[in-house]
């Protein structure tokens, strides 16, 4: 069994992809370079692809610089130190418009190149309620969707679900789930920052330093500061 | 009223976003540059754009090219000089793995940006049976999964539409109403080939040359042969 894994370098698309791997899937890694403002992110992929033991790992580049709409796309500032009800308060300006929609689309077509049902996604409903596409309507919509677009889906020879096993955990729970399938989470990188180390400020920051602490693990990142 | 227009550099995105002008949107041209083999295509998506005069064009670069699976990104020969029944029996090698998904997916991600509801699409089932993201079903599937993909849509402040008025029309049909509506066909480019000048041996070229043919004017683009 093929899955086509979305790895973004983070913490939680490492364990969804390791989680996948332990149900037994070839794992076909994919890294959508948008023009996020830190390729740090992209060599954090990388060497997550690499110790899930992915048969493949492609790097897709998408200019979304081009179209805008985000702090992570666009010169907009990045918000620091919030508490977690100022997260919860809507729609964060760190959302990239059609984000997940844009990534899934590529994703699907790599599965149909390699002959993968299925892709695994870190989309967590729980600490993201703000964005929009991570909830489960919208990657129900998705999958009904993918058997309509592809030539696989309507030729019968696919049946396209997406895999997302963390959408209703936190992040402790992610993280508890990811240590005991031995993920490396030294090798991720989730600040939206652009420092040699994690800001230990930013939303994912604060989202990942309180996922560990609520684990009673220590992060093996260092952070500049928290 | 704001449309984002998906502008390929051929006949029929050039007469579906002259519709779309016609009915008095305002026109934000998207190309999307995904690795085919030739950018003269984009060139004439450019001088499309300009001639219908959108407000803004987004050339948008994704590397399709690193999935592969398609006669347009990857070495696989384009078929020539095939008869209609052969065109519809079947799906492409052109057909490229979730195309018209991940075009949707940045179209809207823009239309979010620019505060557009409508997704212009100039794609046809009559001519092109053998895509399964060319069918009417498809493209209702992705407005349902565009409602729910978006802030926009999630907030209630935009109701995505896909705007795609080509859908049932002959190529004669398209390129009457083109004509009526004042399209310069010579700046368009449908060729598969890369030539200087378009084939006419490619299926793309054999569509268009039999569309002109029926609605009984002159192409007035050159070609090689036909």
């Amino acid at each position: 069994m093929n899955a086509v894994a979305l790895i973004s370098g983070g913490l939680d698309s490492a364990t969804a992809a390791a989680m996948a791997v332990a149900d037994g899937y070839t794992l076909y890694a994919l890294t959508i370079c948008y023009g996020q403002r830190h390729l740090r992110e992209v060599d954090a992929a990388r060497a997550v692809a690499a110790a899930l033991g992915a048969r493949e790992h492609k790097v897709v580049d998408i200019a979304l610089r081009e179209i805008g709409g985000s702090a992570l796309t666009a010169d907009i500032p990045v918000p620091e130190s919030r508490s977690a009800d100022e997260m919860a308060a809507g729609i964060p300006v760190t959302y990239v418009p059609a984000r997940n929609t844009i990534f899934l689309a590529v994703a699907l077509g790599y599965a149909e190149v390699v002959g993968a049902e299925t892709l695994v996604l870190g989309v967590n409903q729980v600490d993201y309620s703000g964005y929009p596409d991570c909830r489960e309507e919208f990657l129900a919509a998705f999958e009904t969707l993918a058997n309509l677009a592809t030539k696989a889906g309507v030729e019968g020879t696919a049946h396209f679900r997406v895999y997302a096993p963390l959408l209703h955990l936190t992040k402790a729970e992610i993280i508890r789930e990811g240590l005991r399938l031995g993920v490396d989470y030294g090798l991720t990188w989730s600040c939206y920052a652009g420092g040699d180390v994690a800001c230990g400020r930013c939303d994912s920051c604060l989202l990942r330093l309180a996922g560990f602490r609520e684990a009673g693990v220590r992060d093996p990142q260092p952070y500049a500061e928290y």
